[in-house]
């Protein structure tokens, strides 16, 4: 590769989306790349020329180690959708102004669904428009919901955060034996897909019975069958723990978030910020007159880098790596995809794959690993998700807490 | 010792709590005592008589190794508060009964405030009848409201959660610098004490700036003046991050989160179960119009066994070994505190204290370690706390998540 090339994060950071870049720079540098630029909050800054030299941090080794377990995005994000070319063709031009300006052949790009969406489209730019630049997508969200790809970068340490966490909320939920069971319900992040929420089945092994319901987006919510469920649980065990996903709906398509939004705007002239937890927290309650608990993981699931997988910082480096091979080999219009090549023990490659038929397509959990009553996962998810939690790196901690790099 | 002794757990879990019973059974073993039991959910399981062996569980090391990494009580807790002697007589002779027919000479309790209670009244009772057994109280809070003791085994661990966690919450809500910063408010427990949402001043470094303000319930929380101090904090940064107290309290003396309550009792006649952050949240939400989001570490931070402060594990081990120690010097009726000897290197001894000038006092954050506005802590906790949240024990990750040990 002759010329420099750019990296950038969107969307919702995870806990290792600084892997993928550190993994774009290694094998850049491996090489012969000149310049390795980063963009400043992905392409909205880009597009105001917001650039750093990751010279500045990573030519030192311990700078890559310490980029590996540094959450959230780095390079800072942008939830900016890129416009239709027709109309717009000043904005995709600015972009290769600003390229050609740092002799940028190659751009790389982190991100979901609506990340590759801007892979495609200035790849199709490109294309229409006969530039020679390259456009690779590294494919990054906890949500694990992107297409063709096994899984995505980042679900491995949520799903590791959220099978721990839970392990630890049962533990701790199961404290008091004597008396009646406090009811903990546990709101997992995934608006429209289940891949999260799963994740709380992990928590089971010899030492844990895991969640006693799992309730995802994928199936319809039925607040009374919630409610039996319940009641059920709460007169045989002295703890009882459900995960439920914040996307769920009941069956007239409304959120059961909305459910206590839409009272709150009646009584007090505004939105109401309670979540789904907390709702059925209070529904529980009020039904049953039992103890309840209401947790929300929050971006504590995406943030965790203390306790991400290392099977995913490991993958999350290799498919920044593999980008910047495959834009090497003269690839565009691509993400990098991972491959699986078996469950047990684990194998998996990579591969690039046309970015038409990624972006903004949308991949839920399939049916048939959700089980009848709708209420669990089947082993066909711990097969699929057990390889991804496994491993741990050890964060460097610093006075007492994981030390972190920081952009200046 | 030539008789046996029992030990048992008391109110809210910790994530070391366990490790102050791998200390009474090391160090019980190495006066030779033939059993030491377990109390099956506290002094409540045990005046029904319900005991286990530890020699079952601790015999083999690898036993004690999994049960210092392994959160909330593993012999079951309990709330049970020991009523006066006076016309109660059978409960405390039930008691003794029970202590002599298992020929149990010694008793430690692991606990808080209350659990001191229990301690005081049954070597008082002994005292007062002339009985032999002998009755230590091991330390246990993650409120670290106890006085005389230094600090109390278990905050360590949730301080070095919450400042590891808030790290984490900062960097992910600076992570889109581009548009009107998000206002996140992270709630933390302690409903009368400030030492745990203290411990959010312990996130910062050179790579992390803090929370930009920390309420404790040891001040009047003023509505009109945390809204100021948002506003202008917004106004000048691209994240704003607030660490409060689930205690705060308004001039009136009602807590914050009863403010929602309050309104929530008027409009749907029940209890509405939000928290202050999401109260707060959503009146922050209203005024300015600006994104929003509320964070409750809930028990995660008194069970994150995970990421543990190996301080804390020792220490919690160390109580609970001495205090043994203690009782085979003749001594009854106290606890076994922690004195600090210097904060940097740190060190600590312990001692043993009369367990009358501890049971039912609590301990505030002084008021000379707070800001002057209130807003924030001065170097002395800085000083204080950053000792309790140093070192590391890494987990037995087993599948990909920390094994625990269970009691059959």
């Amino acid at each position: 590769m002759k010329g420099n090339v750019v990296v950038g994060q969107s969307g919702g950071p995870t806990a290792v989306i600084n892997s993928s870049v550190a993994g774009v720079y290694a094998a850049a540098k491996k090489l012969g790349v000149n310049k390795v630029y980063g963009m400043v909050h992905g392409i909205e800054g880009f597009l105001q020329d917001k650039i750093c030299d990751l010279d500045e941090y990573l030519a030192d080794e311990t700078g890559i180690e310490l980029l590996k377990r540094t959450p959230s995005a780095f390079l800072g994000s942008c939830r900016f959708k890129m416009p239709k070319i027709e109309g717009h063709e000043d904005v995709y031009e600015k972009i290769f102004e600003i390229m050609e300006k740092h002799d940028i052949e190659c751009l790389f790009y982190c991100g979901g669904n609506d990340s590759m969406d801007t892979v495609k489209m200035l790849s199709d730019y490109a294309a229409a428009h006969g530039k020679n630049q390259r456009f690779v997508g590294v494919p990054k969200t906890v949500d694990n919901d992107l297409p063709i790809t096994d899984h995505c970068p980042g679900y491995g340490s949520a799903a590791k955060y959220i099978a721990t966490s839970m392990k630890e909320i049962i533990r701790d939920n199961s404290s008091f034996g004597v008396q009646k069971p406090t009811v903990c319900i546990v709101e997992i992040m995934g608006r429209n897909a289940g891949w999260l929420t799963a994740a709380a089945a992990l928590s089971r092994g010899s030492d844990c019975e895991g969640p006693d319901a799992i309730y995802l987006p994928e199936r319809v919510f039925d607040m009374d069958a919630f409610m039996e469920k319940v009641k059920e649980l709460a007169a045989k065990k002295s703890s009882v723990v459900i995960a439920v996903s914040e996307g769920v709906q009941i069956a007239d398509g409304r959120f059961v978030c909305e459910l206590g939004r839409e009272v709150a705007v009646d009584a007090f002239g505004h939105k109401q910020m309670s979540g789904t937890a907390v709702i059925l927290a209070q529904k529980v309650a009020e039904e049953t007159g039992l103890k309840t608990r209401a947790i929300e993981f929050s971006t504590l699931q995406r943030a965790a880098t203390h306790i991400a997988s290392l099977t995913d910082i490991n993958e999350a480096f290799q498919v920044g790596h593999d980008a910047v091979v495959a834009a090497n080999e003269g690839k565009t219009g691509m993400m990098i995809t991972l491959d699986r090549n078996g469950d047990d023990p684990y194998q998996c490659g990579t591969s690039a794959y046309d970015i038409h038929a990624i972006a903004n397509v949308e991949r839920k959990v399939p049916d048939e690993w959700i089980t009848a009553d709708g209420t669990d996962l089947t082993d066909d998810f711990e097969k699929y998700g057990r390889p991804l939690i496994m491993g741990e790196l050890m964060p460097l901690y610093v006075n007492g807490t994981p030390r972190h790099l920081v952009r200046k």
